[in-house]
């Protein structure tokens, strides 16, 4: 069902998956392509091509049933199971993400805080325990993890990242501002370079008259616009 | 000259930004297509294309000249000048934020963070002093800041976006996990949905063997490739 969703629609789904919500919490069952375009800030066409693309729900002039919907996006997105995740790295941006109440809410649990630092090992930060990273291999054979956040310096990511493909954990979200080198069958990796799209900003902000706006989303659409 | 950069050029213009960096440092003086695609994960035909597209400094059979590929992206970053910011919400992300030391060397300068809670308000955190929002109108009049990083619940940024507008701040780094409302002309935002980037890893977990590497290059590359 899911083979061929193109990355860019897979970045959009939790978009989707979030202006859902928020229509079924204020009990709205039907949403248009047109409504569901505004709020995210594409167009109709595009949003109908989106959904197309991961089985086609919609009925022409009735729109999409909403908790169907979301419950397709929500499956699609391995939403539906809680993850269970560790954190390598207890400093500044671990313990944020060790904090972001949004993550629970959506059944994804840090379990346990890894650092090396012997003055923050042993303690709790927000009930959350810090190990040491010594114990990291230990404590993944007795509490198996689907997902470990690397929040440590660039220098350590890669090797950090050997340790956890040998351990058995099966999905990256990365911080650090390197791009590790993996192999996609083994391990599935995510960047949040914050350096990156703090760039990105820079270059809005010079070039504001210049963006064009969802030109990526012409890349998805008619080819014949582009050039 | 940087007209029509699509979307999808522009977020990995960071990415050439940092290794053309990396190659600097280590003193090579010449890249070719093929040395930057495996560095980046990306085709060499993918690598020319998007190089071509604001420029072109290649000269067939002898690469790129590294030093001039980097100032001529760091030009189109905006890079070359520093960039004065705030931060609204002195909270763990805020915080992270504020940390973040590559931010720092790449000309990004924090003037203050603002919070609500009288408990901060008044205080440093890291040299940065934590004021009070009551203080923002009078602040950015006396300290004019380019951007202004949004690490407050969802609820408050929609409004706290206007308060910035009104004050004549050109670009937002979003944080809350809202989608914002505001004119392409008037400001220039761009966000980090951590949730959303979450989510793409879950999806990626799930479907492993589905995921069709660079698919999203492709709809940017030849159009006859694709459907």
């Amino acid at each position: 069902m899911t083979e061929h969703i193109s990355e860019a629609v897979i970045r959009r789904l939790p978009g989707y998956y979030r202006h859902l919500r928020e229509l079924e919490d204020q009990g709205i069952k039907q949403v248009s392509s047109h409504e569901l375009g505004e709020r995210m800030h594409q167009t109709p066409s595009l949003i109908r091509q989106d959904i197309n693309s991961f089985g086609g729900f919609g009925r022409q002039g009735y729109g999409y049933d909403v908790s169907e919907l979301k419950t397709c996006i929500g499956s699609i997105l391995n939403l539906q199971q809680p993850h269970r995740m560790i954190i390598i790295g207890a400093g500044s941006i671990g313990s944020a993400v060790a904090k972001y109440q949004s993550f629970i809410r959506e059944g994804f649990q840090t379990l346990a805080m890894f650092d090396i630092n012997p003055e923050k090992t042993g303690t709790l930060f927000d009930e959350i325990p810090i190990l040491s990273i010594d114990d990291l291999e230990l404590f993944l054979q007795l509490h198996p993890v689907d997902i470990a956040v690397l929040a440590l310096p660039g220098s350590e990511a890669q090797m950090m990242l050997e340790r956890l493909i040998a351990s058995g954990v099966q999905a990256i979200w990365n911080f650090a501002p390197v791009d590790l080198v993996y192999d996609e069958q083994a391990i599935s990796v995510v960047n949040v370079h914050l350096s990156d799209s703090l760039q990105v900003l820079s270059y809005k902000m010079a070039h504001r008259e210049d963006v064009i706006p969802s030109s990526e989303d012409q890349a998805n659409g008619k080819p014949e616009n582009r050039g």
